[in-house]
């Protein structure tokens, strides 16, 4: 078999990829954003009536992961594999969720790019030959987030202006190699970028170059120019982040100004909803995903989008210890009108 | 092309994806036990010249790659993957470690059975054919997950009859189609176990049905029985959990008493070096199966060996949260005679 890698860090599948189904389940903030036409769930007081905010966390998660399988006609045993992640320390939020299913399961940790490496390998695995349909699932919890790396939620400090709000939200996709409207066709993975940033409250700016870096190689990989897309989304840089790389790509030439967008800008309206910079967490590009843009894809609103959740892979322990925070971006590229 | 898929887990590679290379870095405790002559790289103080243990851990990681690059004969820039992973909050020892190696990366967490998913995701990853190398490291380091999981290092307490000593250890392999004399043939992936065991110092308990569970799954799968291998070797059950084990399996009639071992027991020697039940940590499985086992399987002292590292899927929030202790194994088919 001829090595399906082109270029440095991308993969065509040798087939699409497609988009069985795809669900949601978020919180109350995000239900009242500007994308809750989106979302198939919304729990009204975000305890998704479990005790813990982290068994929240893993009832949120099955909840996405059950509405996906309906909309997929398709039962826990259907599923030849899934993978999961979250933020949560040891991933609790995605391992107590996958206790039921008893499905071959691959833990992933991938901070708040984990939507997007759950996708490449997801549909790496389906077109190696190794299955019909895999699930990939991703989520996080501002209350699980906030108490775990940042404060006490009862603390009520100040955020900086540069802060971002972490997503309660959980999106599922199925994966399939049965044509439907949808599908992946490329992945290119990303690797550790590190510039120095030091400040956590300013996650945009420590994942801007992780993102310039994997959506520069896959356009060179592939060989499209950036207006290939008539969407390039990035996860969870919010306003700041996805101004400062619109500015690395002005660098290189390219202009990504008219046709990107990031999907921590697009969960909440910030002003009204007081989130400073935009929504974050795995959750933030799993539910945008699930709903606003697989949606609009499928109903022709865009033919191709190139969807790149980003990760800052540090820790409240690797910033006490004065470690920088390293950044990382996946690109999946998502077509409607998929040509092979 | 059909699906590789057989039975209900278990992945039946297209090819043999073999061994290019494999080492491990360790620290001074591992270094004066049974297995001693099987290590790459033994740190004096455990530092591995770091200022914090958690830096420690991602040296150990680096230097366990390093070396098996060098042993390879292969540069980072030959790596098509780097899948990695540890059991730090958030997986930092993983992320710092690739941030120089600047290869596209995959973020795992399967706490101790992270070796295995990595292997499975990396094997699968070469035969579906999207690249030529690839690397997979895992680590664990006793002073990071001491005062991460339990107690601060100066606290001192003493350890219950069934506690596990986490190995400070680091291995790293390299996949590669290119023959060599060991190799991958099936991969058997787990799902997520819990049988409801909540005291944490006794992982082995709580981990042994997941081994048992997916042991069974690939004898099943592939219609092998127990004596198929000349050894199945689980990765941290120790030895208590590895005794459930067997019973779970003389429950089936099956005998895996004369065949079967642990790389919890295999690494310290228990009494002389005061570890209870015997080592656990992603690096005990990870840093066994890069010496002893691979050495074994390339000098023919063995011909089919089935690694199966296994992982406790719970944190400290998890467990004050009064939660179960769910487990996972994943199976690895290595032999040194495969037959295509």
């Amino acid at each position: 078999m001829n090595s399906k890698k082109i270029g440095q860090q991308t993969l065509a599948l040798s087939q699409p990829i497609y988009i069985a189904a795809a669900a949601n389940a978020v919180g109350q903030k995000e239900s009242e954003g500007p994308l809750s036409p989106f979302f198939d769930y919304a729990d009204a007081d975000d305890t998704f009536s479990q005790k813990t905010w982290e068994k929240a966390e893993s009832a949120m998660q099955e909840k996405a992961l059950e509405l996906a399988k309906e909309k997929a006609h398709v039962t826990s045993s259907d599923l030849d594999f899934l993978f999961a992640g979250d933020l949560l320390n040891q991933c609790i939020g995605s391992a107590y969720a996958a206790r039921d299913a008893k499905r071959p399961f691959f833990g992933l940790y991938g901070a708040c790019s984990t939507m997007g490496e759950g996708l490449a390998l997801a549909s790496m695995t389906l077109d190696g030959g190794f299955g019909r349909y895999a699930a990939v699932v991703a989520s996080s919890h501002f209350c699980t987030a906030e108490r775990q790396y940042r404060t006490p939620l009862e603390y009520g400090g100040q955020r900086t202006p540069t802060a971002q709000w972490t997503v309660t939200g959980a999106g599922a996709v199925i994966l399939s190699k049965e044509p439907e409207s949808c599908a992946i066709t490329h992945v290119t993975i990303g690797s550790v970028v590190d510039q120095g940033i030091r400040d956590t409250n300013n996650m945009g700016a420590a994942m801007a170059p992780a993102a310039h870096e994997t959506i520069l190689s896959h356009l060179r990989d592939t060989g499209r120019s950036p207006d290939y897309y008539d969407l390039i989304v990035t996860g969870d840089l919010g306003y700041l982040g996805h101004e400062l790389m619109i500015e690395l790509f002005r660098q290189d030439g390219l202009s990504l100004e008219v046709n990107s967008t990031d999907c921590g800008i697009l969960i909440f309206d910030a002003k009204r909803q007081d989130v400073h910079c935009g929504g974050s967490g795995c959750g933030c590009a799993a539910s945008v995903l699930t709903g606003y843009l697989l949606d609009g894809l499928r109903a022709g609103q865009w033919h191709n989008i190139l969807f790149c959740p980003t990760g800052a892979l540090h820790s409240p322990t690797s910033a006490m210890q004065g470690e920088s925070i390293p950044g990382i971006c996946h690109a999946i590229a998502l077509s409607s009108q998929p040509s092979y």
